[in-house]
């Protein structure tokens, strides 16, 4: 299952997917989360602290590893995935290993006016496009906010986009941005969850101004999990409310969700 | 004088942006307000209704929009902005007029899987680096949410970046990177701005954590900010207080801020 977090900045997007990884991991599967956003802060969401998340080597750097350990000539990155790697193929030393969870980051910090993320949201394509992914592994992909990987087409070959939302019409028409763009690029499923709800208004609002979309759960707003981020620290350990709100969305997003292996 | 407004996603950018746009317009300065984000809402912020919204041409027609009017040779785009227009300059159908403030927008909404944003980045880089703008005109850019602007340059020409942070690593983590970086990009001055501050110890939390930044102002956590973005209408209409925080503000950073005309 290959599960893609989507939506807005600010709704809660790595929150969700740090959540939603910690859960699976919990449950035996093995668990690939995905940093999609060279404004990194998945790993901090995961409880990897600050030192060790530095230290974490990117996908970018894949290649690289690859022709270090097999002194294999280094083609082009389309080259390495064309093997179609399991995950069990993930060279060692590409990013971080925690409780059942692989985390993965897409690139390296750049320097200023050095250039875009281009290449690591292609690199991040293919790698998605050629991973073979068995029906005990999930990834998790915590997506940029904002549409631009819907442009670039970063996360097509995905089995479903959730988009988070929050009651407001900004990230209400983000969502429905995704939504219209999910179909061009043929992910069939698109699943919005209701974050940040304060009330039974709040998740009608968002229930009467989605359009079609269909609202597969809810997560109300927790200061528990504002507290997880001033303290640098993972909801997951922070906000037990909030993880069982995540519990019972991922049992209705197993239910809805069709997915080839 | 230019200011860039960054930081995480979700802070409210867009909120300050648009508010310090109104004001300015209110005392008279002409206003030049840049939505940098392909995931565009600034429009909804200033209060421009979304069917208005849709028909604004954006910066990236105006080479187009330049030779239909002047029969003039189309060239690079470099080579248009290399005239070092200023802001009356402009030409008319380009963005969107309200209330002494001009909307500009950088690049029409694609295709899913068509392309990065990375041209329309190149061109408002240009634009802004020969934009000539006078003592009473101000230009206020909406940018993008994260770190990939940065990595572009698209705002290395700008007097100030103003970084929003909320109370939590997250975001102040993003803050340290923009600081970072506006050093390399050669901006002079970066400003702190926190916002959704609840209480003083959230406050003092911030001014604790954030390095050796300067936090020239703080916006409080208002409901009438949520609220003004569920009615899809500006915060300037419905959030005195907020409106009266952010002159404080601006008043501050006038006092603050060097810039060459």
């Amino acid at each position: 299952m290959k599960i893609a977090i989507t939506g807005k900045g600010g709704v809660g997007k790595t929150t969700l997917a740090s959540l939603l990884a910690h859960l699976y991991a919990e449950e035996g599967k093995k668990v690939i989360a995905v940093d999609a956003d060279p404004d990194a802060n998945l790993a901090s969401a995961l409880g990897i602290s600050k030192e060790e998340a530095e230290k974490i080597r990117p996908i970018a750097d894949m290649a690289e590893l690859i022709e270090e350990r097999t002194g294999a000539r280094r083609g082009s990155m389309g080259g390495v995935f064309k093997l179609n790697p399991k995950v069990d193929d993930l060279p060692e030393g590409i990013g971080y290993r925690l409780d059942g969870i692989i985390l993965l980051t897409m690139g390296k910090m750049k320097d200023a006016a050095s250039g875009c993320y281009c290449p690591e949201n292609v690199l991040l394509r293919s790698l998605l496009k050629h991973l073979i992914v068995g029906r005990s592994e999930v990834v998790i992909l915590d997506m940029e906010a904002g549409i631009e990987h819907l442009t670039r087409g970063t996360a097509e070959s995905v089995d479903a986009f959730i988009v988070v939302v929050e009651p407001g019409q900004r990230s209400m028409q983000t969502a429905k941005t995704v939504y219209e763009m999910a179909k061009t690029l043929g992910v069939q499923q698109v699943f919005v969850v209701a974050n940040k709800v304060r009330s039974t208004e709040d998740l009608h609002f968002i229930k009467d101004n989605i359009g079609g979309m269909e609202v597969i759960g809810s997560i109300t707003f927790s200061h528990a999990v504002m507290e997880a981020d001033m303290k640098g620290s993972s909801p997951y350990l922070f906000s037990p409310e909030t993880v069982k709100e995540v519990k019972a969305l991922k049992e209705k997003i197993e239910q809805s969700l069709h997915f080839t292996e």
